[in-house]
């Protein structure tokens, strides 16, 4: 696939984390095998720790903490899906069955609280205690993005900075610290960590706006997902927030009683209203201005096949279908 | 309560403790801080932190590390019955709703994460990776009892010493590391740590085995929860075990159809069964063996009020009604 395709110069390291990955979630207890390795199967992307691994190649070399950190993101990671998958009550995930639904809530449950623990437990084998500092208050911050947005479900008067606040934590967090700790692992000078962490930040950004607009105008047979999975939520995105700010107030009102009324024809009623908007371009310029800020920060690298990888990944952040 | 007097010798540092747990909860975010202030009143016994103050006390004196690790401890141990409520599908505990019945499933999902988080943001600050080694294996260790339990529900064949595996992971766990971690910060020698780890361990375990027993034969008023919930849920514990190990082929036949049938029947159903067979009793038998492992573990140290106390929570690990 075409992110696999972008990794090739760090191809061979992350293989390393991939096999790390599944040695940490291995059990002397054979009825967990199952469960942890399909644990393992369900991050697709590695985005993560391949955005460490690029990171690092860019700024110096890649060290064995390298490969222990992106294990360890990727966990945090694996363990948020695993816990997201039960909050939505999805069935599957990149055309997999989720843990809720081949076992059932409460593995799913302490599946990803296993995840959480082992990946602290890892985390806590680095020579030094920065590594624990950095995840430990990344996954806060991730819990806190996800419990202010589980809060405002339904809530339509959530404005585009909470919005954004909100999507920079649960979202945006992740990305920054896996390029924060590549660099940094790779003793990176000051000015390049913080060029490189602004990078992750709005690399993470303009992601998720862009799965917003997948979401609603994606192509569902290669997202993977059913459209408008958001909405049956009730989760508020930038397309729905823009047009409830740019309505009239009748038009506000009608927005309103569909995402109130019920929940399985709040697409098919919104789809005339948000085509007479100007959402969907709204939402896609939002995307590619953070990926043009992610492309930016860059400048202050030199030329290397790292940094075409990650300038070929703002590229797919806001082009892919998947 | 008869707890809180116990640890009279530690008062204060448990006062610093609590002030710690709280301000870790506070957050930024309004709409957070009820929520996160709920996560902080569920525990009541505050066992694991005591435990830790009274045996750093015991074997020298509590140091500001000993405060930290105290509160990430019951963070850990909170984020778990967080969790535990979820799976239980629990409406109060200890008299108090319970963050599912209060908000919701999402909810308390997500502030068992948050705490998972935070007390491993918090245990990051410590000035060695020790603390964080200790604490991400205990973790790992109560998830993977948790899990073992929760895919052995309603398994009639559990034996003994699987249960007991998993009673050592799911609980005795955080009273060991609250032992080690609470000795090994205030410079203990090698054969008092040895010694208080295994006081540690065996106290858990009385407590969870008189956790079994109380639940079938408790005081329902004082217990704080309703009487047979173990059996409604279809956790094997260790009365239903011995009952089954030492029943004839028929009679097994008879308790495994109580077991599998109808959930609300099933405590009125096996009472006059327990009531025939030494169930009962050997439960009891059980529990108090631990507590003398326990209390013989002590014979190490010199009398303290800090060991005295120690002695009384053994007391109470079986005699308690709450």
């Amino acid at each position: 696939n075409r992110f696999h395709t972008l990794y090739a110069s760090v191809a061979n390291e992350l293989v390393e984390v991939e096999t790390r990955f599944r040695l940490e979630l291995d059990s002397q207890h054979e009825m967990l095998r199952p469960l942890l390795l399909h644990g393992t199967q369900l991050g697709g992307k590695r985005l993560r720790p391949a955005l460490l691994l690029l990171t690092a190649r860019m700024c110096g070399a890649v060290n064995p903490d390298h490969i222990v950190l992106g294990a360890v993101i990727e966990m945090v990671h694996t363990a948020t899906l695993v816990h997201d998958d039960v909050l939505d009550d999805a069935e599957s995930r990149r055309h997999s069955p989720t843990i809720n639904h081949r076992y059932n809530n409460h593995t799913s449950i302490l599946l990803g609280d296993y995840l959480f623990a082992q990946s602290f437990r890892l985390a806590a084998t680095l020579s030094s205690n920065r590594g624990c500092q950095v995840i430990g208050e990344a996954a806060r911050k991730v819990c806190e993005g996800e419990l202010r947005q589980t809060m405002l479900r339904g809530d339509v008067t959530l404005d585009e900075p909470t919005y954004f606040e909100i999507l920079n934590d649960k979202t945006a967090e992740l990305c920054r610290i896996a390029c924060l700790l590549g660099a940094e692992y790779a003793g990176a000078r000051p000015q390049h960590v913080e060029a490189i962490v602004q990078f992750g930040q709005a690399l993470g950004m303009a992601f998720q706006v862009a799965d917003d607009y997948l979401d609603l105008w994606g192509d569902d047979a290669t997202i993977g997902k059913t459209l408008g999975t958001d909405l049956l939520q009730g989760k508020m995105t930038l397309p729905i927030i823009h047009l409830l700010n740019q309505s009239s107030t009748s038009q506000r009102a009608k927005v309103i009683a569909i995402l109130e009324g019920p929940a399985e024809f709040r697409l098919q009623r919104l789809r005339p209203l948000l085509a007479a908007s100007n959402s969907k371009q709204y939402t896609y310029d939002v995307a590619t201005r953070f990926q043009s800020d992610a492309i930016n920060c860059l400048d202050a690298f030199a030329s290397s096949s790292a940094k075409d990888a990650l300038l070929g990944l703002a590229e797919l952040a806001v082009s892919r279908q998947i």
